[in-house]
């Protein structure tokens, strides 16, 4: 059996073409060297046109012919697009919208999944869906859903006030508990049943942080409640692996949903402009869970994206495959297109895909290629080595983006800020990690903690614990400051955080343009942003403030616990600071006497599974020339040939792997 | 009788001042030198101030006195503004926007015009109105509504729900044609009955684009359904031509709308920054029909429009002058102002007129009165000239702005495109016609089509029949890639237009910021836009792509075929490019051996009569100084006197007429 | 008993907090040195659970705790945040906004504050609450709910439906009085029934401005009535003095609300850089009637406002000293921090307060001690002076800004333009006032009346008596042109005040970017804005228009009537020109020969009461050193010296007191 094996495919749409059609596509996709079609999740009306009418001769078709060329598969599950029969005349099955506004058939998500008939049929609908499944081994996981909550949010439709009822009763058992756990005396909002309780629909101001935090909350639980129940009755016909594929936008929890799952698989359509996010979304999915390493890139475009009301530009030639390329490097098993055949009806004509809907290469077919001959180059590599776990790790957390989503301050998007910081390790070349609250910290040696204004009991709990047994727990800014429901502590500003770090007062205020200054390390950094400033012993406060304001109060606390310590991190410094705060705590995991590279070079670790060599996997994700420094000799892989130490220089998308 | 009559006017409200104020206007009206009023189109509250309970004694005590002065009528209809009887505690017959929000009574347009009851009254009241009207031999039009659809579109009310499913049914006769033809697999959004088909009212993401195409023609329908009921009605009583002020920027079908009446006539308040707007105007409304050339101009202002929420500047004092010069120049029969004395309440106070409220002079009536001299002045060469027919046309489709409407890629408007197009033909003093789709071509020299995503089967039949008869076609960017329905071909992405070139494949996709460069008779440019390059012969390839993307293929093909030729440009080139191209292709009809002039002097063509002489009429329709070369001796006929061949200026918003 | 108490306090919510934060809380307060405590706005929930369930437990506590320390309390009714019980399952209660919209319960103002129910609970709560308060006599005032209208204006629930066809019943007696007065003919918008007049709900376009005019004074108005309602409750129980904080930003008529109150306080956040706002409020609300000069100041923050969509920066240190300076040199009487312990849920936990949710001390709380100090200082001072009844007096209506909110041209708005045209007598240091409409002229020497579409009857009335008095009466521009209704005058085009003007004709047109240019008083400016221009008498032409447009028209007219005279500013002139034609109107009311200094530097005239000296306080409200020039020898009655004449310089935020 092959190791690693690389899987290369599209998303195609048997249901929509001839039968003629999608022969020829087939064939197609095994001469370009495809071994992987993902289909099925916008079918239901084909495969149930009519309530229990059902008609899967399409979709065995489909399994037969790619069955025949060696394309394994990934089926999906259509639940998105719920034919016209299930909302027609039953508005009280669509979503409604934060402003009230109740959505129409004609579009996807438009459904309110939390509706009971539509469990109902959607349950039906897969076992149905997997008696004709389960008989194809060469379909290697079911993709539930398509992009969960990619258009939506939060439903507000009855339906739904009825089960957030239920949820809040089950969570705070007594309506005095939720009062106390959310403050409500404040502007008089207390509740005396919990059917009084609002959906935070629109008011003249603002409504509590509480409120908006739980109901968020009861969305997260209700889609991880529908996962499961659709993940139990595939379950009930086969172990195909489940798998989603989800993005960094949707408001959804990541990790809740993954352990319903067998592993998460992602969609990213990212412009080289913003190369740092195509690079994230390889080190994040891969660990949502802590029993697996697996990840599949399900969707990308061979060129542009696109749709009626927006025209986007093709990417330059090379892109595509040092795309490719990061995908496998990063240690995801799919490189996968959306779309093979383009759409003719619909809203996403203008989307790019391998050939037009009138059969013609598109103009990405030549990266298409381009990635095939890729594939080839570096198979041998892939299977013969694996991603070293990185022992860096940053914890990115939808519950945390929760608190910012709702506390934005008219300057913060989670995603934003976790980008700029994970943008600062690809800089660096420091080998990390992007892993949930959950994640196992036995293998880790540094745990960085940004963002996160709510820090669990849990979480706490475990990164103590990490602490005592001798890691380094960075913290801050804007975390451990408020309740799990949102609220401020009472108790020092920081809770149990502030506990541990031994504080005696803080103080969290915003500001920005510099108005606020501080020293650390050496160096001096403006503090712009929402900063919390404590006042801690002399040998604890590594990082002053130096502007009148506040001046004195420390910024930056170091603090041994156990085997370890916690370095708390109050105020956003500015990216020198910073860079320098990351390579002083992550000392053991620099390879700058192995090799340097610019910024825009991004690295990959890997070791050979036999040989158990480190090797660095390279790419230039930039329009321009990029330097790559060697400090000692190393091996060419891809080449085969001694690279000498110096200075080399990687073209605009071109990559080496070096050993 | 006097040939061409030139009219001279304003709009007029009898029905909102005291009879001393009526007889003071009119008098002064008839003192400037004034020739029409317009009158009516709010009115149905006076005339019928509860239900069938009628009083036209204002309008006939009007239309008496504007006949004792000699001023000519166009009377209107007051559909626009329905009689709170109409609407009182009936929702049902309001308007409701795209988000589902229902209109209520207190501005216009509020009422459903597909509203049965509306329509019932709506006739009732036009058929009484007749009976006055057809008293009067003065009233030479009656205008229809004001400016139809000016503040709404598509409406989605419950009612409009029920005839769109009729409309739907007629037209597709099988719900499975309707799938078939809208492509509704794509998203599960097939159709079990006609029913169950939405009105495209909000969804998480977009609407399909068939969806969205037909319901903006079943709207169109809908109105020219409800004018031809409306004419039939006035026709009953007379034969007095009608007529409809319609306007640029209105969601409605003009061509279809024209057939139903005598001839269109326009409302148009440009500013001099737009001064192409004015011209395109003049040049587009006189050939809606095939077998007239008659339009009006029945609303412009005497120096600014403007309403409580948005205040505009006069115009410069010379521009409405050079306005008035370009209508009667471009053949346009009618000058007429909005509003004679301005508005005392509503929303439209702040609106230019020729007196104030108070009865004071405005600050455009020293325009108005320079124009009664320029009328005096021009009006012996008017009525012994007539405008030549222009044998260049360029089509202007209402049905071609909806796929852009509904397709804009984030990118593009219709009505700005073809401006600029048409502009390009300003500059190089081209004589040319706006024309609808079902324009006669017999006369015809050349037909350009641009951004017409879809070709309709007759459309493309007649030009092909007059490329056979020896016409040029040039057709495209961003034309014939689409269906009817707006779905892409698929058959080689140009459907029968890709067949008549003979490609052999093709590719489209949209670039920008010189992304994608071309090179095309001996010049390079760089091609932004929605492009669509093309494989096809050495031959007829007359432009190719040098940018590595797509290197080679062809973006600009030609083809003969019969006695004439087909001109095809895929791709959005630069404005020189552009120039040149429409050069090359109307070689005869240039006038540059005459005389050539800067790009803000505007010509317009018109021929003797009696002598056949062919006289140039020009205008600077500018802030500053233009000049006009004399490339030969011509006579000013203004002045009457020889001017020698030489360079002469014109003054801001001066005109000259040369023969 | 002390003259003139100074007032230093904060907001405290004893509902939210324990017994022992509650002591802790107010030892701190009187340590600080504060003797105000504002309490209650938002306490209902609390006192009355379910209805008619009352306990008022804490709110006793926290009176006898404030009583023991010496704190003075303003207690507020709770009413801008009703209780759950109010509006769940009753959504008729709920304010209904301009889009239809209904809010819900969850964050304040989501009552329909003209719903019988909730007035007669909040009849009912007040009534219970005054049984309480009225035994404690250090309760200086009772404060109206909180900030009116500061999320909401008009609302348009079906019962305010039926209250507004009552009120126009009331006003216009007869649908054909309405008619008549509204103008309601334009546009069939005619009524024949009371009960058909809508509400300004969404129009395909606008509604007409007299619809819009009423239906804010029918709110207006029916706020007044609510008020009316809840001060003859609470006088009933004792004769405690009513009132209200309210600001400059919401949709209410505050001299009407002023009649039914005692005195009028406020609320202002305002940052550095609009001091002139800051100031503006000091000198608007003590004038607000006619027989008392008193307000306070019940909510400013230590050092920052915000909340969880918005954060926003600290005050510079000593801005907040400066605020209390100028607060009390103005002559308000209290000086109140909003809020003293942070609020730990709800929505505005990033808001700045004196201690934190967990009672540390915050940023803001330096300034807090130094104001402390500051009041100290200026105690004996503030005690034996007053402020000197200003002789220059500036108009500032909500009923002037209600036409300009409808009317807004898409350019003006009322607040900024007064802004504006106050900040010009700060920088001239002319001593001046911001009264109401029906303020007392007895004593005025100079009335400033700008931007009043509408001269009321009254108004005129008692502006042409002043006249005739002996004083100059300054009025315009975009003032006198309109009904009180809002439609445009028939005669003159500025009716009544066009006669008294004496003008032969006018004519009002909007221009910009120097369109227009006019000369007066030796200075050429340009005239951007919505003029007037005028035809008078050659004597009475001041100022002329000299672009060709309107040339020689005048915009500055000069009328002796009786004593006095009347000057009229048709047309917006530039700053220079203003600050000249004030500096010519003011003549009497320049210190210029005593001192002056830089604009930023602002300046209050006090008179010892016993000494009957004139005092300047002066105050730098900028970042920046300014300067003061003596022209004479001045005492520096805080440091008790001798200053000679010459120039001396004001630090930032720095303030002095001369005699």
């Amino acid at each position: 059996m092959v190791r690693n094996k690389m899987y290369y495919g599209a998303c195609v749409y048997p249901e929509l073409w001839s039968d003629e059609v999608m022969v020829k596509d087939y064939d197609l996709m095994q001469e370009i060297g495809m071994n992987l079609a993902r289909m099925g999740e916008f079918t239901w009306s084909t495969f149930e046109p009519n309530p229990d009418e059902f008609d899967f001769s399409i979709l065995e078709r489909s399994l037969e012919l790619t069955k025949e060329r060696g394309i394994d598969v990934v089926i999906c599950t259509p639940t998105p697009t719920p034919p016209i029969w299930m909302t027609h005349n039953h508005p009280e099955r669509l979503h409604v919208d934060k402003n009230g506004t109740r959505m129409i058939h004609g579009s996807r998500q438009h459904i309110c999944s939390n509706n009971a008939y539509f469990r109902e049929r959607a349950n039906i609908f897969v076992d149905k869906m997997m008696e004709v499944v389960k008989k194809y081994d060469h379909v290697i996981a079911v993709q539930l859903d398509n992009e969960f909550k990619c258009h939506v949010d939060q439903c507000f439709c009855e339906n739904c006030k009825n089960l957030w009822h239920q949820w809040l009763e089950k969570k705070y058992e007594t309506v005095s508990n939720l009062n106390e756990a959310w403050g409500t005396k404040v502007w008089s909002q207390e509740y005396r049943h919990f059917e009084q309780v609002v959906q935070p629909l629109p008011t003249p101001f603002l409504h509590n942080s509480a409120l908006l935090f739980n109901y968020k909350r009861f969305h997260h639980e209700k889609l991880a409640e529908f996962i499961k129940e659709q993940v139990s009755v595939i379950k009930k016909h086969s172990d195909i692996p489940v798998t989603h594929n989800t993005g960094m936008f949707f408001d959804v929890d990541n990790e809740m949903m993954g352990q319903e799952m067998d592993f998460m698989s992602f969609d990213t359509y990212t412009p080289v402009e913003h190369y740092e996010n195509f690079v994230l979304n390889q080190e994040r999915w891969r660990y949502i869970r802590n029993d697996t390493r697996k990840t599949m890139l399900l969707e990308t475009s061979t060129s542009y994206n696109g749709h009626l009301e927006n025209y986007a530009v093709p990417h330059e030639l090379g892109y595509v495959e040092a795309e490719a390329f990061t995908t496998f490097a990063a240690g995801t098993s799919a490189f996968t297109y959306w779309l093979f055949r383009g759409q003719r009806s619909g809203s996403e004509q203008p989307h790019g895909s391998v050939v037009s809907s009138w059969g013609d290469k598109t103009i990405g077919y030549e990266s298409v290629m381009n990635v095939s001959q890729l594939i080839e180059k570096i198979e041998p590599l892939i299977s013969e080595s694996n991603v070293i776990e990185p022992k860096v790790a940053i914890t990115y957390s939808d519950r945390a983006r929760s608190y910012i989503d709702n506390e934005h301050g008219g300057v913060y998007n989670y995603k934003e800020l976790m980008n700029a910081f994970h943008k600062l390790f690809l800089d660096l070349n420091i080998h990390r990690k992007l892993v949930p609250e959950g994640h196992d910290l036995n293998e880790v040696d540094v745990l960085f903690s940004l963002y996160m204004h709510n820090l669990s009991k849990d979480y706490l709990a475990r990164a103590t614990e990490f602490v005592e047994n001798g890691g380094t727990w960075f913290v801050g800014p804007m975390s451990g400051g408020r309740t799990e429901n949102h609220l401020w502590h009472t108790d020092n500003g920081l809770g149990e955080l502030g506990e541990l770090l031994d504080i005696k007062s803080s103080v969290q205020f915003y500001s920005k343009d510099g108005q606020m200054q501080g020293e650390a390390l050496g160096m001096t950094s403006e503090l712009n942003g929402l900063n919390t400033f404590v006042e801690v012993s002399q040998e604890a406060s590594k990082g002053k403030v130096i502007s009148d304001t506040a001046n004195g109060q420390a910024f930056l606390v170091e603090k041994e616990i156990g085997k370890g310590k916690i370095v708390y991190l109050g105020a956003h410094v500015n990216k020198d600071l910073m860079k320098k705060l990351i390579k002083e705590h992550t000392r053991d995991h620099h390879i700058t006497d192995i090799l340097e590279t610019s910024d825009e070079v991004v690295i990959f670790n890997r070791r050979g599974i036999d040989s158990n060599e480190t090797q660095y996997w390279m790419v230039n994700l930039s329009k321009e020339d990029k330097t790559v420094q060697l400090k000692q000799s190393l091996v060419d892989k891809l080449n085969d040939k001694q690279l000498d130490k110096g200075q080399y220089t990687l073209k605009p998308y071109d990559y080496m792997v070096l050993a």
